[in-house]
């Protein structure tokens, strides 16, 4: 089954709002298999959505519409369907009772504009609302099934549950066709390395199950698989544990939820190891990042942000001459830096960081983007150092900055791991 | 003028992304008085990218289309565009040499597969991406006008900047019939606040004119106005005026690109002070927020972030006696943070914070969203201090208590600045 989603209201054409009520339906239609083709926003237009509802049940079988179905002039959702397939429409004096008794339960009396919000086109059902007045509706055109909703989220999100999923469940006999996701999570490394590594997975499962999207210093794989629960829960199985393989050590999480940081500390709490931060061009960053994990106490004791050189003397022990010999930033620098977050503050592991993040600050030998990255580790000879060009603004040096130093963290972890096993 | 916006990639028809660029295009088109009368999400399908551009060339004069334009399979929209309008496609070997350059830059070959990002409509304009790989492609068919941009946020914002509005400009003869809006930033008062203070303005201007939109530490009042250039623009003066008057000092900004760390920071340089922070439940945002503004190293010296007593002890001067006596979220803890951070690093300001972000270590003296921040100004003996409990989960209640603390740092500048004047 092919579906589109119809948003109307003018208010989601502006420059403010989103339609996110599509979200929650397409995450009802997933599992039972039915292909979203498309997503629309039409204005408070009785002749758009007209067209556009005409339309749809002539390309897909189920056609999902919210909002329009209030009581003023620019809801237009109900004459809208009634001259796009031509059918008359009826005020249920039911139903006009029922909304009468329910503004009196908030000592009210109805509107009389709200009548408008009982008339049922010829041939529908109607679908109650237990969060609101304006009740849904549901009409079968040809071989299509068009289901109008309210606009207002968590009315639509009830009777989401109570009219349309248990609707999918017996159209589908048991949503044994549906679609589930799994993604498996990549810090620092480019897309096109990671399409490289992966590319036999392509082969081996088919292009169209992977797709692959990035972000600064990050790239996500998203895994999808068809079938019965098992079959899905077996085959995303497989496929991550392929794509992780394939991936070579670079994948840190196959869960959703998880983060760099969220792994990143849940390892140092395992090896019951602790880390500081001395930052320069990253302002803070690292350490906010850290610390936006809940129980980050436990193995976070601080951090520096020293933006003049002074402070890297002061708080660091940096020697002045080492700066005036190399300039902050540079790979003696920011090792010194490392080094001495980690002695000084008593931790296992010390992060530093020095660079050029721009817009100003760069030069020919040091152009903006250079960053260096040192991670003292728990053994007192142990610096990693990374020199880096990153591409992008000051926002985006800053991001990928800070994803390199904590994935430097988290191979040396997982490093130390294996060789103590 | 009419416009639709079509998004193109199916991982927009998921359950986890929306298109949002969609948001920055409408507001470009605003002040054109462009009408917007649609906008839609196709997945990476070429018939049906194709169906959708046949069918909106006929119906508006004008058809934005981002996303699908990288180098991969995936990435349909040069295809679709080929069959809409059975236009044919040729390969720009100028383009080519130019992304081999871009690619070199980064000391990096380019992908063979790159070559089809410099497929060109035959009879389209080729509009620079200063920004990324895919170049933008502008097209006439019939009488609209088919633009195609990148999916990337960041490339498509310049390229709106650089084709889209110059485009529009010339189009409208100066957009005398736009809507044109203002914003008034305040920060760290609620909403309720802002809306009993600003309540005249509704009275005056019209409510449907005003609109209040609330996120955690600030709330942005959006106004809007009609009419030619000039009109739009004498309005906007005289209710941005009537706003900020009626907040008392709240306003930080009326420039919707400021932020409140980038006002402050503005506001440091012209002071000629400089700032450090001393940060225990923030970890890190508050310098980080400080430093993303580029040329932040004017103002900004340096900051601490103190998660453990031992630290607070040995970075920043405070007693362990004073934290045993009051614990280290009190009043004496923030005050002696802040003074301390101060004179230490040789700053005017110090800003210090310490709380209970949560979710755990709150208790029933101090429940979890209990913060005290405080603030040392230039004179030895200036300490604002605040306590305050704020609501909502760990990383709300870090928003809020940065947005508090740059905010009396503003403010103590502001008033200084009276003073003086």
């Amino acid at each position: 089954m092919r579906a589109v989603i119809i948003a109307v209201g003018s208010e989601l054409l502006g420059t403010r709002r989103l339609d996110t009520n599509s979200l929650r339906l397409t995450a009802s239609l997933e599992p039972y298999g039915v292909e979203l083709t498309a997503k629309s926003v039409i204005g408070d237009d009785e002749a758009e959505l007209a067209r556009t509802l005409a339309r749809s049940v002539d390309e897909v079988e189920l056609v999902l519409v919210t909002g329009g179905l209030g009581p003023t002039a620019d809801d237009v959702t109900r004459a809208a369907v009634s001259r796009a397939f031509d059918r008359g429409v009826q005020v249920d004096e039911e139903l006009v009772e029922h909304m009468r008794r329910l503004f009196a339960s908030f000592g009210r009396d109805m509107p009389g504009v709200n009548r408008r919000q009982a008339e049922v086109i010829d041939g529908a059902v109607v679908l109650s609302n237990s969060r609101g007045t304006a009740p849904g509706q549901r009409l079968a055109v040809g071989g299509a099934s068009v289901f109008l909703f309210p606009g207002v989220p968590r009315e639509l999100e009830k009777m989401i549950e109570t009219h349309l999923e248990p609707w999918l469940q017996e159209q589908s006999g048991g949503g044994d066709r549906g679609l589930e996701r799994q993604v498996v999570k990549i810090a620092s490394l480019p897309e096109s390395t990671v399409e490289e590594r992966i590319a036999p997975a392509y082969e081996r499962f088919g292009r169209e199950r992977i797709s692959v999207l990035a972000s600064p210093g990050e790239v996500k794989v998203w895994l999808a698989a068809r079938g019965s629960e098992a079959e899905r829960r077996a085959e995303l199985e497989e496929m991550s544990r392929a794509i992780v393989e394939l991936a070579g050590g670079a994948a840190y999480t196959t869960d959703q939820n998880a983060t760099l940081e969220s792994v990143v500390g849940a390892l140092l709490s395992e090896a019951g190891r602790t880390v500081t931060t001395a930052e320069s061009c990253t302002g803070g960053l690292v350490a906010e990042r850290l610390t936006r994990v809940p129980g980050s106490s436990v193995y976070f004791l601080g951090g520096v942000v020293s933006y003049t050189n002074e402070l890297k003397t002061r708080l660091l022990g940096v020697s002045a001459e080492l700066i005036q010999a190399h300039g902050a930033v540079s790979e003696p620098v920011a090792r010194a830096m490392a080094a001495g977050v980690r002695s000084r503050y008593g931790s296992d592991y010390g992060i530093a960081i020095t660079g050029v993040a721009g817009p100003g600050g760069g030069s020919e030998e040091k152009p903006v983007g250079t960053v260096h990255v040192a991670v003292a580790g728990p053994g007192e000879q142990d610096v990693e150092h990374r020199k880096v060009r990153f591409p992008g603004d000051r926002e985006r040096v800053r991001q990928q900055t800070s994803q390199l130093a904590l994935e430097l963290v988290r191979r040396d972890l997982v490093r130390r791991d294996l060789v103590a096993d």
